[in-house]
């Protein structure tokens, strides 16, 4: 039956003696084998894309979505080409393709596509909620499968995606029944890395001690993840604390010793690898630092600027490489 | 140079004696002249398109997302012909679109073009939020416009958008600068309409003078809105609020007098006529309530079964009437 399973989807969840790895599991175990707790966001924008290559796509598709899209999705494979053996894992944002329409969301797709052939777990960003039915079509959209006729197909089929949770419960609930489903897991927004993200998220409730909203969140967190833990003691469901609240990150990682964070805010945004332990438990695991700007336009940085923009692959291996040092050494 | 704009983009933003006219101003005289504060949500689910239709659609495409797509492509320009003439506006929900992949948004994008040939708003219920920059995107995907060398595309172009707030601010303002630039508006999630939404929106908040995070978002949606005011009193950021939720939309009519209330939740979700009233100011305006599966599955409901699967129009345009009478009757 696994067998079938596999015969009917190639991107099906693992299997191991039967068993479905989860896919916290596999994130676990591919950042202890490649010793990088680092996901690179693949958000790709027009305006640091090399001119060869946007030269290239504009010639064959025009100055058109198609040719952004082509330029896009060029751009995304050298880099993933060049980083595939040093990271466990890449987190497309998906606004910076769904700018470029339908041929953008189309280089979303083939970059995911992509990514987990080279054997990289990908985390989609697309930060989606909503009321419980409309939530179930989101995750079928992105983590699960839909039913057409007697087929079913998996239409993105990211790994793990990025959930708000402002509706509540049932809005996140339909995220998890097809994480249970399907092996897959979720990040949910709890502190985000902007500079308005007090303005709510911070907000002391009345009633619960003098907790945060973000805390509370937490909390739900917790609960939502609870009964789908792996076997390194993680949760399927994890959540996303910004590298620029290094305090609050402290605090999150004791009140959710169970779940994974996801870091975003590393470089470009103003974190810094020696706030970052923070974020880790002594176990060294429970948390992936995203850095997105800082490793795919490197190139453009003084720093990597001798690789010029022929090199900005090269460029964004050496700044993984430094990433990772910079991390591991701060944890 | 207006007539320049127009020669670029036939779905830009409509100029009167020079001046661009508001989204919010071309809903209020379309709910005017329609005499209906009502907005059809066009969220097609296969179980509820006509059996018939979906055949016509695998046979041509297959058992795929293809053929989904082109099913509740079909589906929709059928119940846009039949409502039209009744109605100012539409509410595709994109999630189910995205749910049968890039086919799926494409049906998408032909549903919001077409709509808009018809005369329709559109309002596109995207619930987006992100970090700045990124909302930044999204901003200029749905509403906006986006650069590609020297030319210019509408990647979706619809008229408004549903906007999350979790992410304050900063990851709202984007939008609201697309609103200012392009004559666009949106509504930002305040009370939503399901079960949880009190989880984390009904929680007080300490040192406001209790009020709970739900108003405080509606404060920050007066603020945000209060320098794009169109000539009926109100401004191009308006805000969600659930008809399951009377007594909360009263208050937030109170607390938002220049701000229009997008009102899901009616008919299936169990809100009635009688309980909306309270999210109409008494010049009459002031809200628009969305219904979804009671007007596009009408056919499916014992009152309007005589209409059968091949009048599934028809019966929607008979459930459209009904609900413009309980509606109107109700304020």
């Amino acid at each position: 039956m696994h067998f079938l399973l596999f015969a009917i989807n190639l991107y099906l969840p693992v299997f191991k003696n039967g068993e479905r790895i989860m896919m916290i599991d596999r994130l676990i175990e591919s950042i202890k084998k490649k010793d990088a707790p680092i996901v690179v966001g693949l958000d790709p924008q027009l305006g640091f894309i090399p001119g060869f290559i946007k030269e290239a796509a504009f010639s064959e598709y025009g100055e058109t979505l198609e040719g952004a899209a082509e330029a896009v999705w060029q751009f995304n494979k050298a880099l993933t080409d060049a980083i595939c053996d040093l990271v466990p894992a890449v987190k497309p944002q998906i606004a910076m393709y769904e700018q470029f329409g339908i041929p953008g969301l189309a280089a979303f797709k083939k970059t995911t596509d992509y990514c987990r052939q080279k054997g990289l777990i990908v985390i989609g960003d697309i930060k989606r909620g909503d009321i419980g039915s409309t939530s179930g079509c989101y995750a079928a959209a992105h983590l699960g499968r839909v039913t057409v006729g007697q087929k079913t197909f998996e239409p993105f089929g990211e790994d793990f995606a990025t959930v708000n949770p402002y509706l509540g419960s049932d809005g996140v609930e339909p995220f998890i029944r097809v994480c249970r489903e399907e092996g897959k897991g979720i990040f949910v927004l709890v502190k985000t890395s902007n500079k308005s993200s007090g303005e709510f998220q911070d907000r002391i409730l009345t009633g619960t001690g003098d907790r945060k909203l973000y805390e509370l969140v937490a909390e739900k967190v917790r609960d939502w993840g609870n009964d789908l833990i792996g076997q390194y003691g993680y949760s399927e469901v994890g959540a996303v604390v910004g590298a620029t609240y290094p305090e609050e990150g402290e605090h999150i990682r004791r009140l959710l010793p169970s779940s994974y964070i996801l870091v975003p805010g590393y470089g470009a945004q103003g974190g810094k690898g020696s706030d970052l332990k923070a974020f880790f438990n002594s176990d060294g695991l429970g948390a992936i630092v995203n850095s997105s700007r800082g490793i795919i336009a490197a190139y453009t940085a003084e720093k990597y600027s001798h690789f010029g923009e022929r090199g900005f692959a090269d460029a964004a291996r050496a700044a993984v490489l430094d990433m990772k040092e910079d991390i591991n050494g701060s944890i």
